[in-house]
């Protein structure tokens, strides 16, 4: 497992340009004989081990692209693409879930059902590799899936998860205000940009402040406001950029409708013109609860697993969120944060790194759920 | 003429109300065998005098209504209504204008035209006296009219003025903001009448600050903010009152459609209703630049006159300003200050007092520019 | 039971001056025989019932003030009071209490520790009755407290509960921006207070939207603005009052400190001078886990009890909390709601009533509770 | 003196870097024999002719530096320096003051005082050649001091003007909010310089709709905003930057301060740091009444001047101005344009061209004011 990881490390691809990976992935399953289909709503692949009794079927998912950060650690086996890191652990995601799919593999005939391991191309960048392979037909026939992460802010042997809420939505927006420029000394013969994109800043406030139930959770950021001028020149134009995170489908609405709102009414008030533009990226991950106890139980009894700990929601989002918009499943965090192997970065850093033993406490815990489901669901 | 004062200023008339004062003004002129009309646009006299010799027509006027003020002077003739006062110096206007009529009409036969005295009501409560007497008539015929305010701010033997803009236009507004009420707890079932509000506030800046020409001149103030509730309970209603000033009719016209626009827009961004309310008052006091520069130049030589002063605009308002949109002629403010009577007081003042040897300066004023135009333009 | 709650309902007292009411339990509970203290932090009554064996001390707590609202219902027991009503349940309370109380008094022999009834005055009014109780004692050997609200959104048979955070503080401001008035017609010689009371409005919109965490709960409302004035009159004065809504204390104190952070930083950008007070009410009403889920499990075998649910926090605010910030213990909402007996208005509204067989649920569940609780701890 | 212009048109030199064009105003002077200083506070050139009899001393200004702005005509004479441009006519002034300077030497005997011919380097940019110049001694001994700007905007043979406020100061500055940037979805970790820099434009907004007298002139933009980032990554710094334009000194130094005072309390309530610059440029152009319209009426008698107008003060300013706040004297605008010599463009534009006749007329004004004032004032 730690080969494979190691491996895949050091030949990282950008998301929807997995094609070395994939073929690699693909070539490990055709040698355990599983039914394959390639391609899948892009570069994922899906692999299939039929049991050798009839059953419910359950789908393992593991994603395996990486970032455009370029690597600064020491390690041996450190990318040798410039530019391009696995910074996120998916390459130890692929490398649990193919040497799960081994075991498996080897108790075949006792296993009471299917097992369908999805590994997924192009999670970092929505829309994300999920949405494609869904509609390619990933999840036909499936009872159930189950996905973890491995979490650099948890311990290794911590396992930390949520009932109901896990991961935000995570959209993006784009606000182009278009007033008309002019001399800075002649500010009435002009529609000055900057002005009313300051108002527009404070008017938005005002949807998480007073319009949002005090009870659900709504961040609306404005990243960057962009109006780059002489002094004395008035700004033609203004561009807010954003991100929004909430957990509930009916506030992310609602939020992108009320944000319209606000802009319109603002620009309206100030005899400007605008386009808004607002991405949908990954919905909220739901953790069902049934489910995700289910597993979390299990995994109390996993060897090397020290604690299972219930924690607040993550305002950062995650595509495995589109899979349980149609099935029922579970998704958790592995710990793999240690110091004694430097292992103490943060996802997306440039020095970011794993303890190797999470791999193994992950796909014991995806093993165990997905044995232990398929005898209790037969 | 101190003594005619005097007698009106125990007998203020509220505006529109002033039916004793009219008595008052119209038995004088009959007295003078003058052509009068009375019940004028409301409580307005006209009293015409016909000269000697044909010749041109110029109108004077003198307003005559009072004030909702308790006078609190110690004078003798201090007023005798309570709550009612000539705190605006009306009564010396009055005064004035009957003894100037007097005296003219001694030398009627040498008079090169007509003079037409024009007894104003109603000066100080918008929509004023003045729009109803013009559309009754009181300036058919008129070649010009000339008047003048007892100016308190101005020493004794002073008299100012200006050409082009001397006094504001100002106008009244009202804005309900409709939201909807509720729980102090619970901001998301509610619309908040008092965060749009001040959202409108703060918007309503940025029309002055940017969207008039910095050479010119206007005053949006938003005097009283009213939304008062138990601190828990969500303001379901905001009212904000304020006043205009402005001294071009294009400016004035402009901030009434900016006010909407910059309301409806952010309601539109609050999702509330509104009322908007636009009270036009009176519009700025122009002076036609030859009719003031000539009476001016006569002003110098007038006995009593110790300085002819050019002088920046008033914010403040007067309905004479009707009168300048019909026809030409000329407005000036005599000083009637003066320490040593204890006529200190500004306009509307409780102690409000006058030294009343302005209002001979005055009437020489108006007489030598009546006579002299009267005789240039034969 | 429901004839001491009938009798309470026609003689309501309000807050801190509950006299009659403290009086009829000191009756009640005399004739049982009980140690009683009078006058415990205000009208306050602590009866005490020592078990037969040694073991801890359960405290159960019930309030017994009214409020000013004049009762429209039709009940031949409706208040006789005018303006006065017990329109939240407090009666109710008190009659569980009281006859909880009789109850556990014959069985006292078998009773392994001691029970102590607390019936407090004013809990309706901050700084309510409980912190002054406390003070004077009231908790003194006390090992746990249980308490309960009779509760109109639920339906009787139905009670509801929250482990951590049940109900929210609910603080109140009060911010006084003394600017300088003047004629509307000349700012620049005023400091405008209206138009600073708009911005720090704008600004204090962003302590929620900005600097609390969003996985976290507060509200800031500012349910009165007040600077009312004639339209052409400059503000003053404005102010502006409002509530506060936490779970956390960190975060309650953190919004009372930011609150004077954005008005100190609004009004020094104003030149303006302020007084703000902030009044700290009721604390946060925070379930400990254990005990409460320990009642809970109790309850769902209680005799008419169809439900026991998991429920969102209340925004609204009780001072219960005080005692939960010295012991531990448990409060939970017992259903009232029961359209059959017209028991559908909400609490604080004049035609609010109750199911009174809610009135039984809650004092056995409350019984069951400390009997059960002392066996075990005993 | 059209070829002098078109010469000097074919070489323009940068502000602060004119060492040719000083060299071939030296040596023009030199021919005539005048007294010559150079390297006058930079730069400059003074020349001196010393009339036949006692009198006073005229000073006569032009500048004659050039503009980074790339030719775009067709005229032959075109500049021959890639990006360097005599784009707002300073060429004209040289040439007119040049060939003034040769027809006043040839009358020498007969001129009742002293002629100072002041050519001023670096009129462009800030701080300026007058003020190095006048630190060099350059108006020494002057008694007054006349200068003219050659206008696109007026018709050749229209003179424009104004007593008092001619042109305003324009000044400049920065300010840089240091927040504390971090993820989008975690606003509470960060102090965000969009929100708070978008509340300081609005409060800026007050300083002009508030705080100036409404019958005074004042300017604030806020020409470019930049706080550019990804749209999930909070804003750690923003930057704003922009002119001012007044024309009252204490107006000028009231807003520094106020903008000073406004940003100090918007940092203190978003608890951030700032640094705030501001760069005072040229002063307002104040034209003293009596020697203006003693030009003013000569320039009317003035072969080719077909109207000499009073207009509104410009909002763009002049370095002249520093010489108006030391000694008395004139700055009018001569009409340029005409549409028959393609001389439509603005001030800066690249095609910006001159009618020529214009330099004729401006060097008999100010030649006729020369003498006749030191003839008067002899």
């Amino acid at each position: 497992m730690v080969e494979i990881r190691r491996y895949l490390h050091q030949y990282p691809e950008l998301s929807f340009e997995e094609v070395k990976t994939a073929k690699y992935i693909v070539e490990y399953h055709e040698k355990l004989g599983h039914e394959i289909r390639t391609g899948v709503g892009g570069n994922g692949v899906v692999a299939t081990l039929r049991g050798g009794k009839p059953g419910q079927t359950v789908a393992l998912r593991a994603d395996f692209d990486a970032l455009p950060i370029h690597e600064e650690t020491d390690l041996p086996y450190k990318s040798t693409v410039d530019g391009v890191m696995h910074a996120c652990g998916h390459d130890s995601h692929t490398a649990t879930l193919l040497v799960l799919a081994k075991v498996l593999n080897r108790m075949k005939d006792e296993i009471e059902g299917n097992v369908i391991f999805i590994h997924q191309h192009a999670e970092e960048k929505p829309p994300g590799g999920a949405i494609g392979m869904i509609e390619d037909g990933c999840l036909d026939g499936v009872d159930v899936i189950f996905g973890q992460h491995i979490w650099s802010p948890a311990p290794v042997g911590t396992i930390e998860y949520r009932p109901g809420p896990l991961m935000a939505a995570g959209d993006a927006f784009k606000i182009t205000i278009q007033g008309s420029g002019g001399h800075g000394a002649q500010p009435h013969t002009t529609k000055d940009s900057v002005v009313i994109g300051a108002q527009l800043v404070s008017n938005l406030q005002q949807i998480v402040s007073r319009r949002i139930d005090p009870l659900d959770t709504a961040v609306i950021s404005i990243g960057s406001f962009e109006a780059v001028n002489a002094p004395n020149v008035i700004a033609d134009t203004a561009i807010l950029e954003g991100t929004v995170r909430t957990f509930k489908e009916s506030t992310r609405s609602y939020i992108a409708e009320e944000m319209e709102r606000v802009i319109k009414g603002t620009c309206l008030a100030g005899d400007v013109e605008y386009t808004y533009e607002y991405q949908k990226a990954y919905p909220a991950v739901i953790n069902p609860v049934e489910e995700i106890e289910f597993v979390m139980e299990l995994a109390k009894s996993v060897p090397g697993v020290t604690a299972v700990k219930k924690v607040e929601p993550q305002m950062g989002g995650e595509d495995f969120a589109f899979y349980l918009q149609h099935i029922k499943g579970a998704f958790f965090f592995t710990g793999g944060q240690n110091p004694e192997v430097n292992a103490i970065y943060p996802h997306h850093h440039p020095k970011f790194n794993i303890d190797e033993k999470g791999m193994l406490i992950a796909a014991k815990t995806l093993g165990v759920a997905t044995l232990t489901y398929l005898e209790k669901n037969k």
